[in-house]
């Protein structure tokens, strides 16, 4: 395999397992470069290397949810395409989304390795929350102060690059945690509250996605029937996982347990979806949906997330990733 | 004006400027909804409401920086186009990317208010770094306690929405801070090291990009003799900036003080690009660069960052960010 990357990535880029490496350089002092030129004229080159009479290029040209790689992306739209097209017109972009979707839902054992690394060193964040959540903490306090643990945690790890984002929704505000997505406020915690503490982390490009749930004080009757059916949940749900399972049979089995706890209206969202190169996309292979006939394999993996919202006033979850092995599920965060 | 977004961001988009809101839902239990579709349909018949015979769309065609809006992003590449186009062949999306750089370049006094506060949350963080940078912490722990500080110093202001990056780099990382990408790593910083803390924050939309350094212990007089020069390249750039004075002059006129300093290889980068929008955008207008033409007006806002990078040995940078005014320059960080 080939990558192109700028200069200034070409160490990761070695790091990585692509046999070739080749660089392009985006910015001079002597001139004001077009990044996407300065990156076309290099794809050019190389495909006049390949000597191709005719080709079809595989591309992303679908709608797709991209984790963010940094504070600002340079997202190239249609420019490189139409560029090289200009180019060699012999060569057609030809969308290749399904392929890729469906062939990075199957981690490789080195890919699945990163992924439980990032969970493990999550959980060692989550040991913090217990210091960390008390009355009087704000939100921002309590997701900064678990971050910072995570920090800790990463130390001496074989990490190369990571980024991670906690997220803390106390009282009514995790009662909207089922939003497309998590939002730290300045809420001040207050005693008796229940506090949703959520986890989006990467190590080395697989992204985690964790929530944990704490009360402040004593667990209320409520807190503790609701903690009980999401428990049940992710248990009906772990029984089903297995390679030829469909991703509505796992569905099935939590939101059934849900239902039947009484909670089947607060379980407004799908119990899970794929993880791994896309942080939190909600239609990442597998659909762990009412309606998704994905047919699980080994090597998948996804999360599993029962909760139950309780509009403006407090809200559960339990997230959890998974995956898939040769005869059930691994737990990637069993804390 | 109007804008259309998932329901989720209802409260958000209301709270703004737009004189309509429009919202749409991109996940439902009964079925797996295709997002683009969900958004599509709605685009279709708010364009159908205009009863347009013939008309054209200005889009973003060409590639850009775009910050990112959370730690995942729904990019739609030309999907969203292509559906409306199937629908509403009669209307022509045309590329309308210079003319949104331009307008986005100057701000509007609401704007400039935001980006205004932002950078004096920062500058409030920054205060803490005499207590976050001392022999043994690491660049993950200096970056973190900063960041925790920027959090504290956020309760109470008027901000809905924010995000926040505090970057740092020691010792020989500060060399390379002049990559495309700031980036934290474990290093534990020693006594004598250079420290550089780079910032990018958004205060309701509006970025800022702030860099300071400091030193642990004495000053050497290498880095005294660096730290004059750039604060001297600075004070140079802000004694050109007023309306009609053009990007390459003001780049000169830091560029001279760094050469004249014996420190002209050593900045290998442009003194500054425009910021507000987009996070870290080099390209972003106006581009104080050798070469360019971008001629300064009233309200737009941009970075100032004369620097010298000792490669594999230290680096000092000073990122400033400005606001042209009637007669010349507002410095938003005078910290």
């Amino acid at each position: 395999m080939e990558v192109i990357v700028p200069a200034d990535e070409e160490e990761d880029a070695r790091a990585g397992t692509s046999a070739r490496v080749t660089t392009f350089t985006p910015a001079s002092l002597r001139e004001l470069i077009d990044p996407v030129r300065a990156l076309g004229e290099v794809v050019v080159d190389r495909l006049q290397a390949l000597g191709l009479e005719r080709a079809h290029i595989g591309c992303e040209l679908a709608a797709q949810m991209q984790p963010a790689s940094y504070l600002s992306m340079n997202l190239h739209h249609g420019a490189l395409r139409t560029l090289w097209q200009k180019e060699l017109p012999c060569i057609v972009a030809s969308g290749a989304d399904a392929l890729l979707a469906t062939a990075s839902a199957r981690k490789t054992g080195d890919e699945l390795g990163k992924l439980r690394l990032g969970c493990e060193i999550a959980g060692l964040a989550y040991r913090s929350s217990v210091n960390a959540i008390y009355p009087g903490a704000t939100e921002q306090t309590v997701a900064g102060a678990i971050l910072q643990e995570y920090r800790n945690a990463l130390q001496g790890k074989p990490v190369r690059r990571e980024e991670a984002y906690f997220f803390c929704m106390s009282g009514p505000n995790a009662s909207h945690a089922d939003a497309a997505y998590a939002r730290t406020r300045h809420r001040t915690i207050e005693s008796g509250d229940v506090v949703m503490v959520h986890c989006n982390s990467a190590t080395d490009g697989m992204w985690s996605d964790i929530t944990r749930t704490f009360v402040v004080g004593e667990e209320s009757t409520a807190y503790k029937k609701v903690k009980a059916a999401v428990t049940s949940a992710t248990h009906a749900a772990l029984e089903v996982i297995r390679p030829g399972a469909l991703g509505k049979e796992v569905d099935r089995a939590a939101r059934e347990v849900m239902e039947q706890a009484g909670y089947g209206g607060n379980f407004t969202h799908a119990t899970g979806h794929g993880v791994g190169f896309a942080a939190a996309n909600p239609n990442g292979l597998p659909r762990i949906h009412p309606c998704s006939e994905d047919r699980l394999e080994e090597g998948m993996t996804f999360n599993i997330e029962p909760a139950a919202y309780f509009k403006n006033e407090w809200g559960y979850r339990r997230c959890d990733v998974v995956a898939v092995t040769a005869d059930g599920a691994e737990v990637l965060t069993p804390f």
